[in-house]
């Protein structure tokens, strides 16, 4: 099993800085390195500053010497690590993601990483809407889904992986990678897209007396990192496409429902209250 | 102008209770009774035990007693009540609502209320997500917007409709109900058939350790009251379906963004992101 002393984060948003910043508060743990890179150097000296780091690398090769490496980047940038890091990962080494799409991920490190290197594709399920690492929150690790794609049969690997997300304090979920897209796109994907399609058709500036707090809820994750939602939306854009097409005939639905009369379309709402209250609540 | 001394409210749900509470608290406004009815028992108990009402009332005319009489049903229950009650008001009464549909509401007034008494649209924007009396919670009316809709050239009932609008701590905006209707189906009406939709999309029972905080935020509006989200929807259903056509522009717009590369999507989200900051944070 590989060893977790020395591990190696790239990209210092808001999930790789809650990361490092929950293993090195942890001594307990063990880690003996968080060694960071972004490729903004004000995003590295944050999380520095917030504690997430004890040794800023030159660029993403540095990481090479570690044991566990952690790809906390958007997508696109993931999956050019992976092609980058991938073939000169050692025997031992793993490699692991923080990224919303997996597909794309989990073939990259198939296709990169030697068999005899370990590759997991990952994706804790905890970030706030506010990019960055000054939005970094550790407590958010704390019972959170961490899913975890296998890329091959390979139990040390996934071994290792779930390893580190107990360390987090986060709750290992393995899925294959076609299943979580096909989910997230639901989930989380879509209703991405859909906060901006509102906030977007909101933006006539008489409005905003008329603002109600059922808005700021709608449109919440419309504040999220543009650069992270474009590449996770363009690495699942298949699913996120379906899942565009099952919207639209939900509210086809629902719009048919309130055409034929109030009753109706109750009846729809009340299913979809206890759908939402499944959800939870936050 | 019309005396306040003297307040019916007809409906005890969220906003009916949260706005008798805030009549009966401040001694200052000199109202000197708060008269309910709703429906159902159990709603008009619960608020009177929350100190929203001074008498219950046995029916709806029980109200024609009252200076202000407020009606804060759902909607069609709101112009059924008109039908009822409005040609039975006398000079100097007045009738307010707090329905989220609009022109339905003063349509009926301009045709049941006689000139002779006053007739305002009222729309305060203040509701929490959770439904009923018990979720009442008056500091929501402070510095919420109060919207009041004329229903003929009519400055005296206005006058006293603002009057009560700042009692409650509100802010009066006056708004063609045409137009609030248009712009509420955008900011509300539609993002609740939008949250239930994406509520019903996600109802896999294996997806619920997939579900994140982005998500329950997008389907809070789904945990609405049914009967009221209905009745506002099925009142401005025109404006509703015009918005979801909308919706479905704007998603296209997105999708063909994010199909002609990262970087065209990365600018659209950019300036939903520039919209979504504007709505405000809660």
């Amino acid at each position: 099993m590989t060893a977790l002393d020395r591990v190696a984060i790239l990209g210092t948003g808001q999930i790789g800085t809650m990361v490092g910043m929950a293993l090195r508060a942890g001594p307990q743990l063990g880690v003996k390195e968080v060694a960071v890179w972004d490729r903004d150097p004000a995003a590295m000296d944050a999380c520095q500053r917030r504690a997430g780091a004890s040794r800023l690398l030159k660029g993403p090769r540095g990481a090479l010497d570690s044991d566990l490496i952690i790809l906390a980047t958007p997508v696109a940038q993931i999956v050019e690590l992976i092609r980058e890091l991938g073939p000169r990962l050692a025997p031992g080494q793993l490699l692991l993601d923080t990224g919303s799409s997996k597909l794309v991920v989990v073939r990259a490190m198939r296709q990169y990483v030697p068999k005899a290197a370990g590759a997991v594709g990952g994706h804790p399920l905890c970030g706030g809407s506010e990019p960055g690492p000054w939005a970094a929150d550790p407590s958010l690790l704390q019972h959170a889904t961490f899913v975890l794609c296998p890329v091959r049969a390979d139990p040390p690997s996934l071994g290792t992986a779930r390893r580190l997300v107990e360390m987090l304090g986060s709750v290992p979920l393995e899925l294959d990678a076609g299943e979580h897209d096909r989910l997230l796109a639901r989930s989380s994907h879509l209703p991405h897209l859909v906060a901006a399609a509102i906030a977007e058709m909101n933006g006539e500036v008489p409005t905003r007396a008329l603002f109600s707090s059922g808005l700021r809820g709608a449109v919440r994750l419309a504040r999220s990192d543009p650069a992270m939602v474009a590449s996770f939306v363009c690495a699942n854009l298949e699913e996120v496409r379906a899942a565009s097409r099952d919207l639209r005939l939900q509210l086809d639905r629902l719009l048919a429902a309130a055409a034929s009369g109030e009753e109706h379309l109750v009846a729809e709402l009340e299913r979809a209250r206890l759908r939402a209250l499944q959800v939870g609540v936050n």
